[in-house]
């Protein structure tokens, strides 16, 4: 049997029962490292495992996909995903060969980003189609994903906003001498993200996005044990935070709709507060009481905007 | 610490690692049992825990929700989900609740139908907003549904619809009684969701719908071990298929967009193949040769409708 194996979106452990059944009945495991970034180390799998775990690139899933399904009419094979097995193309291409070769398969689900989204509070079914933010260059600034938004936010939907990743990138002189020599990965920031939506916003002029008049959330390692931090606000506001207020990578973003109901504003409120905080204390280095009454007034700050403009602009009607 | 755990989709092995901890940390274990419905029961539940777990309706997450969350400022309480904790609104209102209250929350996620519908082939990021179907009745036939399908199909986009569940329903008697006695659950099929969305296409006319010209995907029991079935083709295929061709509930169904890639059509084939299958068996008594020819030009014919409509009316290029 071969098997494609979720492993939700934090560490070792976000693994199901049944999804560690299968790794530890495996002959082979493979770990596809390329579509998602896991928040730990192949190590800490093999040791909580108990085993060998292969990791397989972008080369191997998609050119070598028999060698990854060699015998697996006969033993069991898994790959081992982050997040759920249907994030990304790529395993239903892998899924088709097995079926194509007679090989019996079996998916075991997990959380991922699409659904795990719903840590803000904000309605998963009230969710339009998501839209991926890629880095723009000096000469290459594609706006596609303005229409995305502009046709989720006209249905008063809330859009998720997937930032790009850039792992394994060659330079263009390795690349030309066919060194495989790769650079440090890349990941999208929130504030990249939001420069680039405003610089679009600028050059379109439609009125989807408007700095002071949208409201966001910004979400990095959901479903992380500690690290994970949840920030809302209206755009402007992540701007005006210090960048290590949104913690470590991956970052997502959530644009939110019109059709905003009054408890996603009450459950966004701590996130508003947590941002309001991020920006009253950057730069601030009294400590003591004065610290104290600076951060309240930050958090009080934060609810505040939130609250104010889902109320005027978005027409919540709240308390 | 009070704990809202996913148990993910199918039976008591589909709880994370961590998860899993959570209930064996905890003093108590609440199973909330109405949102949504698990394929396994308590008892099953208890003893793969090896603790007792007790089932709370709607009452008592709603309305007793404090009695859940005594003393989880000072010990470790869990409720446990059916999917991911943020699947229906009730988990948000008791999360707002316990931080009211001051209790330290953690969510632990799992996969859900919002993102298990993948196993269809179907890109989750080219799905609009996600739609319920509610039973009709004689005098009530709320028809917004239409609309918001409408909306998603006319930006391209994949729609999935949840059936309606009836669970501890009282008839018009036992209410007026104010006796505590309920009907059998009741879940909404396959072959009604069409029916319905089909009556309301011929009231309607707007063309959102065609029973020739619609494609459809119908899942049942999404990460079932054995008993998840998948099936797809043209909306009036549906209605030609036998009842149990579409497995037990719970039913999940897709109204696929014009956004449709060929690699999708393509995963699909097996599904459409599925339903011509059970659509020429139906009825068919022969046993030996004969069946299995017929078997096969039923796949054979249901994989050609799947692919004549994606061509011919989705415009997607296949070999």
């Amino acid at each position: 049997m071969f098997f494609v194996v979720g492993l939700g979106l934090c560490d070792e452990k976000d693994i199901t029962v049944r999804g560690l059944e299968a790794v530890k009945s495996a002959s082979r495991v493979y770990l596809e490292a390329y579509t998602s970034i896991l928040m730990v180390q192949k190590d800490r799998l093999e040791s909580f495992y108990g085993k060998e775990v292969i990791v397989a690139d972008r080369d191997l899933v998609e050119c070598g996909s028999d060698e990854i399904l060699k015998d697996a009419d006969k033993e069991d094979v898994c790959l081992l995903v982050v997040g759920d097995p249907f994030g990304a193309t790529t395993h239903t291409d892998i899924l088709l060969r097995a079926r194509h070769l007679g090989i019996p398969t079996r998916v075991i689900h997990n959380a991922s980003i699409m659904n795990a989204i719903g840590a803000s509070g904000l309605q998963l079914y009230n969710f339009g189609q998501t839209v991926s933010l890629v880095f723009f260059t000096e000469t290459w600034k594609p706006d596609s994903f303005y229409d995305r938004i502009k046709e989720n936010t006209e249905g008063g939907l809330h859009t998720l906003l997937l930032l790009d990743i850039k792992v394994k990138e060659q330079n263009e002189e390795n690349l030309a001498r066919g060194r495989k020599i790769y650079e440090p990965p890349r990941y999208m920031t929130i504030r990249q993200a939001v420069t680039q939506l405003l610089e679009i916003e600028a050059l379109r002029k439609e009125g989807v996005l408007d700095a002071d008049k949208t409201l966001a959330v910004a979400m990095s390692r959901v479903g992380g044990l500690d690290d994970q931090r949840i920030l809302a606000g209206p755009l402007t506001s992540f701007l005006r935070a210090p960048p290590d207020a949104f913690g470590p990578p991956l970052h997502s973003m959530i644009i939110v709709g019109k059709r905003l109901h009054h408890l996603e504003v009450e459950y966004g409120e701590v996130f508003a507060e947590a941002l309001g905080e991020a920006i009253a204390l950057s730069g601030f280095d009294m400590e003591g009481e004065g610290k104290e009454e600076h951060r309240e007034k930050g958090k009080k700050e934060g609810r505040g905007r939130w609250r104010e403009v889902a109320s005027k602009v978005y027409g919540v009607a709240l308390d």
